[in-house]
């Protein structure tokens, strides 16, 4: 069998990248080759320097090339708050919002026994160790509202208030500018059961 | 002025694909480096081995490895029918289509006077000179079907005249699955134009 030739390679290593199919990854190869090889020599660096450089934060398991994250080490963020997200992308998300104060826990995943990820896989001794320190006076649970998700938010929520630690969960509803038409049922469903005062 | 952060490098150099603007580079970086450091790593080796080793066949000016692209190499292609591109993604278009079984050249551009590209920087002395060797009987014109794609076109197939070569333009009409309520009046009005028995 032949090897590849470098410009296959370079198609096939593409389509590591989310949402790029055969087609795009041939597509993106050309544009490189044809009209950005600055580009593609720049992103091949960036790609080795974000390899090598970025490590999780030692505090909250998010990126940082430092041992504390940027969040982590600033004096101002309010150390009360503790938000409890899945990943990386989560807390930012969580950020841009710019609605957060807080600090931050990144689980690195969810619980799932099916893939045989349970506590101990999530680090969640050391939420659990972070959130009793004293200083922490709400846990905010933000994972994602899929089973497993939901399901990892109910037992951090058990865990800790067997602790005496007050854990609350991002609200659920319809989305800004969700038409109820247009919403699951499940949505709506449960929009009406947390209805609140106006 | 604090310098990016190895994450905002990466996000930063992956705007450089095509399509791709900053709600995807963010997306794209975190997807890597949560999920596929591996293919990270895979993608950063392949841009760098196809900068260094992909150049143009000396040729047709198609990509290539070796001084001569497979397809120029090739004992099995027709050499009487030369097939101008203005790109390497235009030749693989023509390649995949399976209908093609000539040889081609690729100019790497079309005439631009706005942008200053004459003859001279696209190797059409080149052309000539392959198109009057005695064994290429046809130049097929695939040039696009913009402006440039056609002047390019025009002026290619007047050299080739004078010199008592015969040029072809591949067909301009509806495309395949076109209806005509959403196709533009220009391709329709070329359509009849061009009509053909059946």
């Amino acid at each position: 069998m032949q090897s590849l030739s470098a410009l296959e390679e370079l198609m096939a290593a593409l389509r590591c990248l989310p949402g790029v199919g055969p087609k795009s990854a041939q597509r993106m190869a050309y544009h490189l080759l044809q009209r950005d090889q600055t580009g593609a020599g720049r992103l091949s660096s960036a790609l080795r320097g974000a390899l090598d450089r970025i490590r999780h934060c030692e505090r909250c398991n998010s990126f940082s090339e430092a041992a504390l994250c940027e969040l982590c080490a600033s004096p101002r963020r309010d150390g009360a708050l503790l938000c409890v997200v899945e990943s990386p992308g989560d807390l930012l998300m969580v950020e841009q919002t710019q609605s957060y104060r807080g600090l931050y826990f990144v689980l690195l995943g969810v619980l799932s026994p099916l893939d045989g990820i349970g506590p101990k896989d999530l680090h969640l001794d050391r939420l659990i160790a972070r959130a009793t320190d004293g200083v922490v006076q709400e846990v905010v649970l933000a994972t994602n509202f899929t089973n497993e998700g939901e399901a990892t938010a109910h037992y951090i929520a058990e865990m800790l208030r067997a602790r005496g630690v007050r854990a609350t969960r991002i609200a659920r509803g319809v989305p800004l500018g969700g038409e109820l038409e247009y919403v699951d049922v499940g949505t709506i469903s449960q929009a009406i059961l947390d209805r609140r005062g106006l």
